[in-house]
């Protein structure tokens, strides 16, 4: 951590600064420049509380130099993790082969959902993505099909191997979700529902964790860091668009932020093209940009009438378009030294 | 709602549009242009799906013209709510006296608690700010004292008869924030938890419900719609800062939004200059600018020692401070017919 | 400057940066911490090119501790500029008593423009903005009048007294528009037109210029340094809205930026609500706003018949509403200690 | 162009919209639907003010219905536009071969810059980049050395046969650059330069137009049609991110924008992942997003000493570098029909 002192700044200020620093068991290392005063703190900073020191009158500004997260960083796991993502098609993300996860955006009927199943299984899935509780910006839309849907997938999985990916909305819904699916989904909208992360972490299958609209990368890695600091290592990050000034897509998809968690942590990172772009004419180009970039897996909304679908139909392609996708996502995965 | 179709789009197209708009009850208007074909639907578009005509080939885009939130629109409700928020002193927002919340961001100490409460009260607040939960980025930080801290705002509640508003986070403790609190805060980052929403909304106290980071103003809209949805008419909006690429502050306070509210609502919307800018320096300069805009009440971080918070001291003034700013607050009021 | 290195960085890395820092004329004080190693700059870091030192393998990430402007910095001014605007009412920028520019979005029609500058004196502005240039999204909308806008301009000065601030374009233009206006404005399109700033910088007229849509504080100080830098010192900073995910207003207004800019600068900074909102209906309170948060000025779009403008009417309001608004700022104004 | 009014809107004011659309020369169409009226215009709406109609008391808002460009569509030209490039290597962009623009940012030394651009060319690159007049964010830095860094890559075009590409900054350097170059680069900051534009439109040689960091899609192709309505249809796109809010990127870049462009226009689009990321480390995996999602070009920073770079080193990578990305380049150019 580096305190920058306001030019002029008292040297009692700077006194109380370094006190404070010892007060937290840091050592400090004050140095008098030529406009400003600078004290940078040695030791473990993430004990210290940044913002008491910004408070200090006479106090610039404060830079940390550590990452906030732990358990979720490079630093301290340099081999990237394989998380397994269950079913019996061996489904997992982070190794050699990149997960293929396929479906629709919610349950809406178990024959259809079965239909769909078999199809994203034959183009090449070895998971099932379908919500049973769907968060939806309005009180007034289809709200999901709950347990019903959660057994739908069940079966699904029992004729298909596949494992089976879902959102989680609430703590109530753990032990639920938690008697039908592989993969528990945290979506974007509750990136920073802490008690959520929390109870998740605190079973053990494993977390699908997607990005915040806003979050930065480093929030991001803190909300991974709440799921494993409670015991469940099993996370995947999904990169699923960010909100910007944009408008011919529904959310801004950054692909850097790919390689760019490759180097700062061990976790796998995945994207999702469809609720990334909004639009499903955009979707088999980024489905091929993140296999080049180096994606760990991909989640793409699949449904075999897409203009019927009562949720996001908008950004699903068709299986038959999956099938099709994937002959250009499999060379592109060798030319990267990965297979799909 | 306006369907536009695409340069050349096939008659075929039209009619199975045409179909769709009948099956969901609504009646359409065909307008053959120059260049392009253009369905307009009649009727409450609001029981249609949007993302079912978007899907159809040859429909270019889909423009709602209704606003897809009743309870909450001006519309329905032409006189601006008057929200009742607690306490002795009848703290309400909404009318011509304008809220004054203040306290520190989160409850650390009782004595330093009930010595805020008398000083903010003093002040002139109504209401008394304090967080028992705390939803902070990392898993590692301080997360509040509980329902410790909760029974210290209720002392000061029975001191001072100041309204308690505090924060919830997750439908567990409803029950018990119930049982102390005057007013549910639902943060920033619940606003889209939506079983949250409709905890609060199946209770009876008022909810003050703060805006995404990157809430549009209609997801905001929707996320009162949820709570209003389920019974609870007792909605306080609050802005409290929006992500953006500005890099002094740490959020950026959009006022207009205030007006905008106004215009298109009932609802009373206040500000929290305090969150919306992180900065303690900005606070008073902001508070004065989301009075002379027409807000309907203002919370703010005060804490008698901010250096030694442990959390967020960098965006709080002192009691002293909160009293030299009301001095030029009563005037700004007055300027523009309000009490304060 | 601060130079944080990767964990385990090889101490050869660490001797390069030393290197590098020492042919650059600074000294440095290298920081062996827990983690990680820290080398900090002595001396002006401006002179350094911080981007060679980020090249360095092993190097994590640089920050800088100052600011790169100076000319424009408070630190080498303390007390506040007064910049004068011209005419012959004392317009200026940046005392006690707050500029009020006001006029149409741009010069259409002599009669008009004649008639909208008295009113606006009449309601207290000393100064009139209207646009002879025009910057237009589309190259198939209007332009403007050119020379003959800007003789018109003139004209309403020598009946009115009011300074005359308009737009500039290119460098070409420069000497045309000196030849009849008082205050050069530089739009926010062209906020990082370097050659266009240094020219107007060379110039001896006032330079107002605009925050450019996404122009982060820094590039905004950095920008008004190119104009110091080349001898020209009276420059009024405007802020006019930022781009964000935003979608009630065009613009998203960060009033906390005019605090800022204060602390930052000694410059004055003035608001405009009128292109900062996009929106007629919420530019009166945006105007109270900017007033009683310590804006030195407001540059308001007004129109005798908004309805007929050529360019961004939607924004205008009339000369009738203006001085009504009027009798809210005057009080505003006083509450803050300032005149309007 | 859709008329929504607001609810309970008074006939008059439906009336005197028809009146206004019929003075524009178009033809009205009026549907009193269950809660508004919505009146929808037929005929040619880019002859139409929006503002006017949005300024008419009683009107909601006003949705448009067409691109307001033309020349730039892919309405007026199905087929891909090829865009030379010159050089004597048959540099261009649009075609199935994907142009390859590899230098230095900035000319800084003769022999280090005809050093690079034997390299590139050995790696696959049709054309050179370097700047010989340099936008810069500081008015302290290094500006780029003119003339002499003009004639310096003309003397690498004369060796290698490499295309020139190469920006301008103002209208006086039009004749300058053209001396020297093949194709005029014009940088995002100038991307709204309205005047520029129209000085590369009246010119012939290639312009190569990259998108404002905060510029929409319309906007940025309504910058194009600036260049094209003076005459000069040879256009190629140039996406090199946005600004957002995210913070371990210089700026987002936001790849979806490619296949979107095809959709919309007939202009080749090419991509900047140096500057689209401001990271040396992301350029590889980026480059590889690029070609994978259609890209028909990359413009890439490459430079041999990229540590004593005088700009931009941060984002550079090494000709021994680029080299070794070409071999997977390849491969994905080859899984999606292309080769480079």
């Amino acid at each position: 951590m580096i305190v920058v002192f306001e030019q002029g700044a008292d040297k009692s200020r700077v006194d109380h600064v370094v006190t404070l620093i010892r007060e937290m068991g840091l050592r400090e290392h004050v140095i008098v420049g030529t406009e400003r005063t600078v004290v940078a703190c040695i030791g473990d900073e993430r004990k210290m509380d940044i913002e008491r020191v910004e408070n200090v009158p006479g106090v610039e500004k404060v830079m940390p130099v550590l990452a906030p997260y732990k358990m979720a960083s490079r630093e301290v796991k340099k081999d990237r993790s394989v998380v397994p993502m269950g079913g019996t098609l061996g489904a997992s993300a982070g190794g050699k082969k990149i997960a293929l996860i396929a479906g629709p955006c919610s349950v809406e009927d178990r024959v259809k959902l079965l239909e769909v199943a078999h199809a994203v299984k034959e183009a090449g899935a070895t998971a099932l993505r379908g919500g049973a509780f769907k968060p939806r910006t309005s009180p007034y839309a289809f709200q999901g099909m709950g347990e019903k849907g959660l057994e739908i997938l069940a079966e699904a999985r029992e004729q298909t191997g596949l494992a089976v990916v879902t959102e989680v909305m609430s703590i109530e819904q753990v032990p639920l979700v938690a008697k039908y699916a592989d993969v528990f989904q945290v979506g974007a909208r509750n990136m920073q529902n802490y008690n959520l992360l929390w109870a998740v972490g605190e079973q053990k299958k494993t977390v699908l964790l997607k990005r915040g609209l806003s979050a930065t990368l480093e929030e991001f890695m803190l909300a991974a860091e709440y799921v494993m600091s409670r015991g469940n290592s099993n996370v995947i990050l999904c990169e699923r668009g960010i909100r910007t000034f944009e408008s011919y897509c529904r959310n801004t998809l950054p692909l850097a932020i790919v390689p760019e968690v490759h180097r700062i942590s061990h976790l796998p990172i995945i994207v999702d093209p469809s609720q990334g772009t909004g639009h499903a004419h955009l979707v088999p180009d980024m489905c091929r940009a993140s296999v080049a970039c180096g994606a760990d897996g991909l989640i793409i909304e699949c449904h075999s009438d897409p203009e019927h679908a009562l949720t996001d139909g908008a950004q699903s392609i068709t299986p038959q378009g999956l099938k099709s996708l994937m002959v250009s996502l499999r060379k592109i995965a060798a030319a990267v030294d990965r297979d799909i």
